[in-house]
């Protein structure tokens, strides 16, 4: 059991933004934060300006006030490192610091994060003002966790600017050493590309064509590391200032523009904010649950922090559906299920001006009672939900174990979305369409790098992993070799770590423990659609993509029914060591998919503990002493489930259950089951 | 009655570009336009580098042949100052007329309006200009009307460069004085955007989010002030050279870039240039009625002029209608009928090259003659209308006065197309919705500020008037209580003049007159559509928006039938002193609108003149002898009109009317009527 | 007869790129090449860095060791001039060699073709490069041709730079003397455009709305002829250095951004880079046929060479189909069929890394050998096509004389591409349907320029060529009085060499010879569709355009059976002299005109020597001795065609044919036919 703070609840509270308001607001904010069962709040992420109003004069007053006022009232401080978005001077006085796009355009200050995460007098007037907040606020009582930045990356991936590509060179020049190693990796022999020296390098600045894919990766990577730096950066100047205090940094769900497994790695636990679109219904529900686990996995032995959500609406889609009564509850429950400590929102007071003036809040314009006197749906809801959390803080500390993982390698997902591809794969939707197989059939999972420690698991699934190493080949073989099951999608193993094609039968470092080649991929045009046939002869629709595959020892166990590879195989199984290699060439219909796993499953040894309906979400935590049975109807009619013999009480009404059971539309159970009673304990 | 011109006939004419041509073709071009019933045309419009080959060098000769063999042959001259193109000269010698965009790229000379309405450099030269060409011509007996520059804006809506950066902070600084008012007026502490002096504030140039919305609401409203000034700085020349002469600038019609009724306050009459897409059918004619009403609204007392149309086809659409035979007959009498004194067209003589070389004119490359000797449609169709305006000069100086206004207010229009709102609302779709069903009842109206005179109405409309006064909220409530109708729709008084939201329920304002608040916004998706049922249990569709609506004294009129809203109220009424207030909180399908109109009619005590169907258009317009009944069939078909016991003399045909009558596709009816006979004058 | 090179064999080979692999690969790939049957493979197209890695510092080791290798292997070589890609110490020593776009960015060296063609600091370093190489291997035997830079223009097709800008300058005093002259052609009296001097005028950069129209063809004929004088640069060159041995340049099938008709003339043979998408099925064949006419009409009196196919799949598109099996064998014959005599592919072996990591090549990733010892398809099917090529080698020399054409003008082209015209009109979409129309019934045409030599023609066919000069159009007035049958599209004629529209009726300068004129354009929105009616009651559909058309001595064929120009011709025919000509006046749907053609074929006195259905392609090459009918089944079923009374025997099978006749899925005849037996000789 590992909990992230000391603090015996779930976090529970809002990004808070008391600059924006009158000091008169905010003695009523923190009564109605105590309403609101609020026990902590972030605080200053977009406050540089006010901290640091002029070139090394800064101004605390307005945040000592603040945060003794959140220490009287009992409410943690998230505190900010506040580097988020520099102010009017900073950017006047060095335009150096502002990014410059791919075309050489300029971006301007005015709305945020208009900095070049490189620039070095960025860099310096960060460090100079965490160096001033973590000094006066580093031992704060109040002050229970940091967050660096906000949301990295979300409008600036990369700057083309000169003093980038002076920093690019030196980044290759460390990595390559000699420019002969440069040539060769990059293969610039091809389109006359070769360099004779570092000096002649640039970033991949707006081309007549296609550039270099390899200078493409490596500036991926480049960027990459660059905030990494920027995240270490600011780690060692707070740990050293306010020791003991974990520190996190709010992850995007949706981007994958840096590595966040490097970038995750010295934080003291990761958090993200999670925006699903309600217009999206059920399919909001398990692609949130596939975010979850992607951040989750990356420190899978605590547990991590909801950072951001909204109660209600949020203004940036074009169109921004209001979450249904009930499904932000549901939504809460379910990053709880998956591994959250902690459900904070953006933000704690509707703003009455600037971008993001009609985002929901906890407090609305219209406040938190209305004229009439009642709650505001807003304010109601999140009360509710606080009060409820008190019941569940049995569960702080307790982490998933699945026995079942995904691979998901971030340089394999920028090497594949480059251009000139046989057809485009978006790596995070193949894995999605897995993700959601299992979610459908209730089986919790990870989502792992293939160097990282594959032993603990039953199962491994790789979808299109484009680039794979010796190393992690050798490792998958032997995960194999000693009894695991491997499922292996199309257009794997394509690429070394150079992203250079392996010669003689993709995919060759697999060929072995798969017991097949590829001789051709085959995409399909938007309006093509071939037909599969199994072993069972059930037929399934493929879309997109098919290879020709050739057996080298395998079996086919579904083949192709019609299309240009009519009677080859489409599905392969090769028996390897004490475990077995599945190899899909094309990309099935999901329903095959989800029958193909359950049949996997029963032939891994695992087990499903609650035979539930599709949209009844179950997961399962657990602590030394106790699993907990997360139960969640995301389905807008009633849902079946079976929990068989099991039997356990849940923590939120405090019944117990056993057998079948009913859930109501966004319906939560919390079943908690000492580990003594549970015949199916791990 | 207000008469524009000095001058006993409706302007009849079109733009005229000699300069195109060589003088044998000039000759030619007056007996044509004797011929073609003309009597005035615009001269000049891009004449600049032809007056002005050089700096300062002045070439008269051509116009003054020109105008002199005009004057001879009877056709009077609207004239152009000529400032609307800069010439190659000056944008070599002064680069910094040349406009940059917002992502920092000049726009190059080469086509039309390539200059920064705020650049000194071309105020300069265009004074000089201005003033030679006023002081020559001013008072010359052929001109009788000055054409300032041409469709201001139409390409060219800001300029992002240095000297407008300085500009704008000097507009900045006369408008709030102090930078910490503009700080809390912007809300700068929103995502660290706080200045510390009025130096350190830029264009809201490319930027890598959404720049602040303060800075871009005053950023269109500086350039809107710059065009002002623009106008007055033309005016205030031509005013002391050519004194008693009426000034005009050609509006667009669908563009709001700049405020219009600002703009066009000291002119002397509003003109504007209408290109209805004969591809649209029945919706082009209404459109353009809309577009009428927003135009004669601008200077309500005296008529205006159609300045440009075309007879014939365009050439900048991706694909260009031929208007069908009758069609551009009906849409000039449509013009006159909703007020214009003047029906102009671009241009004489169709251009052998050049952009526009494709655009339609009275003379087309064929001629006014074809081989056969018979006259092409293009010119026959302008002759023969020409022919019949010298039958209805007794509507000159003629007006309308509506009893039904909708308020519109372009800060507002703007403030509310900034990003980041629930989803996005047009306010001219919200404007076009509402006058296309008073269109579709036979209904005239105003469009009218709120800070307008509203007193002279009997109905007033508010659609999406996002942003709302204290001041105008107060004119709203003393008109509903002193007998008034309002009809207010969703999504107003939203934020104050500063764009800041009000807060403690919108619409914050009319909380007391509508008696209502409204807690929730609900958006829905383009694949969404939820049901109303009315108090007559007629169901209707809502699509894109809805609300949630609580009672404070209004009663129920229709309510939703389904969706997250169900059983709320979704059309509301409330009694208020002597008149009463509506609230449609949803985008309700068009058919229950006209049916709400005709019931609001009813009870407003306003009366239809004429019952006839849909596209028929009818109009009137009275001065303090006569009313003028306009009766336009826009149909393809016949269509039915019923003039009841109302008897009056076409004034086209001769022929006398009453009762049941019958029109003919295109056909259109001018009733002049007595007021004296009239039993239903106002 | 006229063979291109000294070599008696059809040339088959592909790209070769050795630098990108090590040493111990070349040998492998001599003894594959041998073992494929290639015979010639072009070198060095993208090796100038490796050829020049330093500023005047040539290293040609490399490849005196492939070419001697190739020699000793009996492998020709098609040397390239390595102009197409300059290396990165020329950009970095010489910045100003990168071209601008037209909104003033840099386009940055890192993928291909980043090079101004106007640059003189490009073409000097070019012409170093051109001559040190010629001097080198101009008279080794092995180098049989000469392959100039690589697809000229495919991704710059101008540069906006302000070098350029002084270029253009100087081409337009050139061409105009005086600058009132430039005034009059580009009509810059329109919107105030007037220059005073040549110094004032731009290239046409990015502006606030259409540029002068002009300036903008002007700058297409200039840059036109900047590519010209590329090849005349390296033409002169290579023709002192390497005499008597031929020289091409692959062209683009689907471009047309210089005149390639100039560009070809002095070459000494035309080549071309066919890849039509296998996604299109049956259009792929057709339309790859008319490219194929395209190029084959530049230099009619000779075969060309077809530069580069792929085998496989390339990678570039968005989704790259794989060809079935026989596609490319048919396509390759189909080349032939049409002029051929090289069948060359791009590339030899499959790069392991760079853009085009995944395109298609003879030797793929997998190898030429497959882990099971089986060939791959890859290899295998060019392996024995080029077995194949070995049996017809007769057709060496052979041309098509082809008694119909169609008129290309690429001036006409880009006038009718500039923006402003009633609709947008494509000029190949247009040239495509009758060209197709052709295919369909199996006749053989020429795509030729109207001021080329037409006497030799039957019937010419016109289609959308709206460019028209006095000496063209009496050149067609001639051919059809002296017997010949015209058929004109819409919209031809309608503007002289200057791009200044004709007064007086379109089309101007036919209308003697068509007898008509035309009165109006029709534009068709993209959801109408008018009828026609023809003289044997046939109804067919209208879309995209019709016309107004008055008859003054032509007789309607054809009429509009509704719309807005019911009863009005839409088919004309003219006698005039011994011939005829016929006006379209619509966009008629194909069926009618296929049906139409052979109606004109039958009256004009050619005969198809082969009855086929339709997908069955169909051409006759000969010499003094033979002819031969290709017939080529490019659907995927069997086909039947009926030779009548002609026999031949198939130079692939050998076995002799007459009569009916079936063809399986992609079979191809060869009938060889001496000429004295053929009773069907022209």
């Amino acid at each position: 059991m590992k909990k992230l703070f000391d603090f015996d609840e779930i976090l529970f509270g809002a990004d808070y933004n008391p600059e924006q308001w009158p000091q008169e607001v905010w003695q009523e904010d923190i009564k109605l934060m105590q309403a609101a069962q609020v026990n902590c709040v972030s605080l200053g992420i977009f406050s540089w300006a006010k901290i640091e109003p002029n070139d090394g004069i800064f101004s605390f007053d307005w945040l000592d006030t603040i945060i003794e006022m959140l220490h009287q009232g009992g409410i943690k401080v998230n505190l900010a490192s506040a580097t988020a978005s520099p102010p009017a001077w900073l950017c006047k006085k060095h335009p150096d610091i502002l990014p410059i796009d791919i075309a050489g355009q300029t971006l301007w200050p005015g709305s945020r994060q208009h900095y070049n995460p490189a620039s070095e007098s960025y860099r310096s007037h960060a460090r100079r003002l965490i160096g001033a907040i973590a000094k006066r606020y580093g031992k704060h009582p109040a002050v229970i966790s940091w967050h660096i930045n906000n949301e990295y990356a979300c409008h600036i991936q990369a700057s083309f600017d000169d003093e980038s590509a002076r920093h690019f060179r030196y980044w290759l020049e460390l990595r390559y050493e000699e420019i002969s190693h440069l040539n060769r990796v990059w293969n610039t022999a091809f389109w006359s590309q070769n360099y004779e020296s570092f000096d002649e390098i640039l970033p991949p600045r707006k081309a007549p064509h296609n550039p270099n894919p390899g200078q493409l990766l490596d500036w991926k990577r480049f960027w990459s590391d660059k905030y990494v730096e920027l995240v270490e950066m600011e780690l060692a100047i707070i740990r050293e200032l306010s020791p003991g205090i974990p520190v996190s940094t709010n992850l995007v769900g949706e981007q994958f523009f840096f590595d966040r497994r490097a970038l995750s790695k010295n934080l003291d636990y990761v958090s993200w904010d999670s925006y699903p679109d309600p217009a999206l219904g059920l399919q909001a529900a398990s692609r949130n649950a596939m975010h979850h686990d992607f951040i989750r996995s990356l420190k899978a032995d605590r547990p991590f922090v909801l950072m951001e959500q909204v109660n209600t609406q949020v203004n940036w889609r074009a169109i921004n559906s209001q979450k249904p009564e009930g499904v932000m509850r549901a939504q809460s429950f379910q990053a709880i299920a998956r591994g959250a400590d902690g459900i904070m929102y953006f933000q704690w007071r509707q703003s009455k001006a600037g971008d993001e003036m009609f985002h929901g809040a906890l407090v609305p314009h219209l406040g938190a009672v209305m004229p009439n006197g009642e709650e505001t749906r807003a304010f109601r809801e999140v009360r509710e939900l606080g009060q409820e959390l008190k019941n569940i803080k049995s569960i702080i500390g307790s982490i998933q174990k699945p026995q079942v993982a995904i691979l998901y390698n971030a340089e394999s997902h920028w090497a594949l979305s480059l251009p000139s591809k046989p057809a485009s794969i978006d790596t995070i939707q193949c894995i999605e369409t897995w993700h959601k197989a299992f979610w459908n059939d209730h089986i919790d999972l990870d989502i792992v790098h293939p160097d990282d420690d594959l032993s603990g698991y039953k199962l491994i699934v790789a979808p299109a992993l484009f680039m794979l190493s010796q190393t992690q080949a050798n490792k998958i073989e032997s995960f194999v070799e000693h009894g695991g099951k491997l499922i292996c999608g199309y257009f794997s193993g394509i690429v070394d770590q150079n992203n250079h094609a392996y010669l003689g039968g993709h995919p060759r470092l697999l060929q072995k423990v798969l017991g097949i080649w590829v001789e051709e991929w085959h995409p399909l045009q938007k309006n093509e659609c071939v037909t599969m046939i199994d072993q069972d002869c059930i037929k399934t629709e493929i879309h997109n993509w098919h290879e020709l595959v050739h057996l080298a020892g395998a079996q086919a166990i579904a083949s192709y029914d019609d299309g240009a590879l009519a009677g080859n195989p489409s599905v392969t199984r090769n028996y390897f060591g004490k475990g077995s290699a599945y190899y899909l060439a094309a990309d099935i219909d999901a329903p095959w998919i989800e029958t193909f796993i359950i049949s996997c499953i029963k032939k891994s040894g695992l087990r499903k503990r609650v035979i539930s309906q599709a949209g009844l979400e179950t997961s399962i935590r657990e602590n030394d002493t106790h699993i907990f049975i997360f139960i969640i109807n995301h389905n807008q009619s009633i849902a079946k489930a079976d929990l068989a013999s099991l039997s356990g009480t849940d923590l939120l009404s405090g019944k117990t259950f056993t057998g079948p059971i009913e859930l109501n539309p966004q319906e939560v159970l919390i079943l908690e089951i000492a580990r003594s009673k549970s015949v199916h304990c791990p």
